[in-house]
């Protein structure tokens, strides 16, 4: 199993749907990083075409892998060592592919329906289950652009807990995703 | 079912192990208010001892509620609407027990040990769909306390992906401890 996963900045939906490229949360980084880290994910692609937000990435990943803080705190810079800025999903997947030798199933995910009929977590498991190389990608802002998401090849459906209420943070939704898709307990 | 989730600032441990009262993080407020109304809890106590962090989690929390965060996003009001806060834990408690008749069942959570076994999330999805209140304890900085570990009527077993690795945010372990408990997906 060789899982990525993709935290896009663009093209993402602002609150009245226009696309926009959203700026990159400090918050966002760390805890999709100590994610990655802790369900065995192979990469973590931070996508945003500024260069601007590509540098205060950087600097922020500089500063925990190889500056200050990968001293004040060894965990944390295993997890920011996954890490890599790309300016655009492309970038990102042409990667994979050089890594892996084939191209990345990608894996979608969204709050709404974003268009089309979402893959139960079951089926999904049975995909991250396989020797395929998967991209899976969360959206931040107001979620994926319909377009991209028409493009993956499979949306996961959205997370919902009891209730119609599913307003998740990026940063908790993706906990939950990778929970359900790679988690030992769910094979208990 | 009725269930609280408390956020706990003191005591806590810091890095090297002392206790401390951490400060209040804008977005474990934000981020565990969206999850408690995603999952159903009833109330998410933010629990600080200082007056001034009580105070900042107040003017947070107005803001969202009545301020103008409430006309700028409904969603982020009605989950903000969820959260009090308290200076100590007994203070969450007494306050439970008022609303519910009885003493609730104190879960706490730990990435360690917290110096005692804890149950499985198959055990503890038991607990929580009986008609006890309950209420499920998150600590910041390095953890809860041992001593009110020790405290608590259960401790849950430490969250693992697929490694040894497990420094999650607390925002990112709540989600994932509340969606082990509390989904509909875990029952099919």
């Amino acid at each position: 199993m060789s899982f990525y996963i993709g935290l896009l900045h663009y093209p993402v939906y602002n609150r009245k749907g226009e696309i926009i490229v959203s700026a990159i949360t400090n918050l966002d980084l760390h805890d999709l990083a100590r994610l990655g880290k802790t369900y065995g994910a192979k990469k973590f692609y931070v996508i945003n075409p500024l260069t601007d937000q590509q540098d205060l990435a950087k600097s922020i990943c500089l500063h925990w892998v190889s500056g200050h803080g990968a001293a004040y705190n060894k965990d944390r810079r295993e997890a920011m060592s996954l890490i890599s800025i790309a300016s655009t999903l492309e970038e990102s997947l042409k990667e994979i592919q050089e890594i892996e030798g084939e191209v990345p199933t990608i894996i979608a995910t969204d709050a709404g329906k974003g268009g089309r009929q979402g893959v139960t977590y079951t089926l999904a498991r049975e995909i991250v289950a396989s020797n395929r190389a998967v991209m899976i990608l969360f959206g931040t802002a107001w979620g994926i652009a319909k377009e991209l998401i028409r493009k993956a090849d499979y949306l996961l459906e959205p997370i919902f807990g009891v209730s119609y209420y599913n307003h998740l943070s990026v940063r908790t939704a993706a906990a939950i995703t990778l929970d359900r898709l790679f988690s030992k307990i769910a094979e208990q």
